[in-house]
């Protein structure tokens, strides 16, 4: 029996991310979509005042502000931090046992899926998910929980990162590939029989190390992502492998052994944050058979 | 003779578009690269304050504050309004007599020209361009002088619009060819001996009619740019071409008679505009031999 008794799906986390926020609208328009009889179907638009602003976020990003002690800390009261509050006790309150997150990036991430933990039932979603649809990456950032992610707060539960997008619009192909997803995981949620069918491996990214932009001794940065960096999110590369194109002229390159698989290149948020790329590695995951019975 | 003694080359008047705010940090780390004999070179990073905030602006469109009226008005004291009244005097003091201004789009605008105005000097420059990379495109939107754009100020000057690049990133292959067309332009400027070789026709593109997208009845969007237009800037579309998406399924298509062009389909900075694209119409401009000696 699936474990899923309510879903949420969350979107407009990042005001700027409209694929998000225009899918919300869309299933607020029509809740037969996203509905399913085996479970109830919470749809939620996170941070609405950020997208009538078309921006990331008001005072800060709030997808950093769910850290247990934060949500607990009466002291914060930047408005995501009071908006992290008021959304997590929503989501609790409504007994939500499962969440779905949306995101979209500049970089050309695919359908990537961060789970919210290495629970073994995210596990086996993440592996039959990749089995549908070849093509969507898994990918892990940072240590579960220590981030402020609205995800670490679900023990079952992934964010969709979709990508390349532009912030502020709306790619029709984009959203309707996300769409087409969140169907998916609906109706694998719904239907419990197809868990011991999931195959049981697939490929898990994990971000190691951050890598910025080469600054000059100002601290102002100094080049841009290398033309053949740019896009290739997921692709190898190795010692030796063209990083940054300076303004100078100059190329800087990747020193350290491989294969690395940068990601979240040239996304745009993460621009304030120091961060050019990811560089990644990946492994192979074998997921327990009879992974929910047997926890 | 070219009639250019200074020329301004101008980035980042919206903050968040990359491609000229970098050019311009490269510009001003390597002077020589703009620098011709033949005249003196002005680069100017318009507004500062909202590339640091990571914005298009930080109070009104920068873009839209420079009607000669606006600028005389003391009583406008928006922080884009102040900067346009600088910005100004500092271009007016150095006698500065064209213009370059770098702008890039979400669109898939390509490199696009904006001229300042029909004289007959940026309508030869605009054909010897197109001629030089058939791939550029001369674009005419609104009536000139009357929409508050920096380039209305300037009897000789043009605006590039390159794309798609999302807002918030340095594509190096954009950054690239938006350079070379910088050069271009300054080597066109440093030879009037070519003017008389330049060819005399070009294709002008004239935005005839703004666009929204679909609307509840309580003004939410309804619907996205249909798949079918997406990136589709510049391609001619007839009667009965779709337009929109709508979330309900339903399809919008263009109800005129063609063919017309749309441009700057899927813009972001246009959203808050209510303008999901222009539709233009095209004609053929024969350029008057010995422009500038005849004027």
């Amino acid at each position: 029996m699936s474990p899923v008794n309510r879903v949420a799906i969350v979107g407009g986390t990042h005001g700027n991310e409209l694929t998000g926020v225009y899918l919300i609208k869309k299933f607020l328009q029509f809740p037969s979509l996203v509905e399913r009889s085996e479970f109830d179907t919470l749809t939620v638009l996170a941070n609405p005042k950020a997208y009538e602003l078309g921006r990331r976020y008001v005072e800060t990003d709030l997808n950093r502000c769910f850290r247990t002690e934060d949500l607990e800390n009466p002291q914060l009261v930047q408005y995501e931090q009071l908006l992290a509050k008021a959304i997590y006790r929503q989501l609790r309150a409504s007994q939500v046992d499962f969440l779905i997150e949306i995101h979209s990036s500049t970089a050309n991430m695919g359908l990537t899926l961060l789970l919210s933990n290495e629970h073994p039932f995210n596990l086996q979603l993440a592996a039959f998910l990749s089995n549908v649809d070849p093509s969507i990456r898994i990918l892990k950032t940072g240590v579960a929980g220590q981030n402020g992610r609205l995800r670490d707060q679900f023990k079952f539960g992934l964010t969709i990162e979709v990508g390349p997008v532009a912030q502020g619009i709306v790619s029709a192909r984009v959203f309707e590939k996300t769409e087409q997803l969140i169907f998916e995981i609906l109706d694998y949620l719904a239907q419990p029989a197809q868990l011991s069918e999931a195959p049981s491996r697939f490929i898990l990214f994990s971000a190691q190390q951050a890598v910025d932009f080469p600054r000059t001794d100002h601290g102002e940065i100094a080049g841009m992502i290398h033309p053949e960096l740019e896009g290739a999110d997921y692709q190898p590369i190795q010692f030796g492998h063209p990083l940054f194109l300076k303004f100078d002229g100059s190329v800087e390159t990747y020193q350290g052994q491989g294969p690395v698989y940068p990601v979240f290149i040239n996304e745009s948020a993460y621009l304030e944050k120091g961060i050019a790329f990811y560089l990644a590695t990946q492994q192979e995951i074998v997921v327990p058979s009879h992974a929910v019975e047997n926890e």
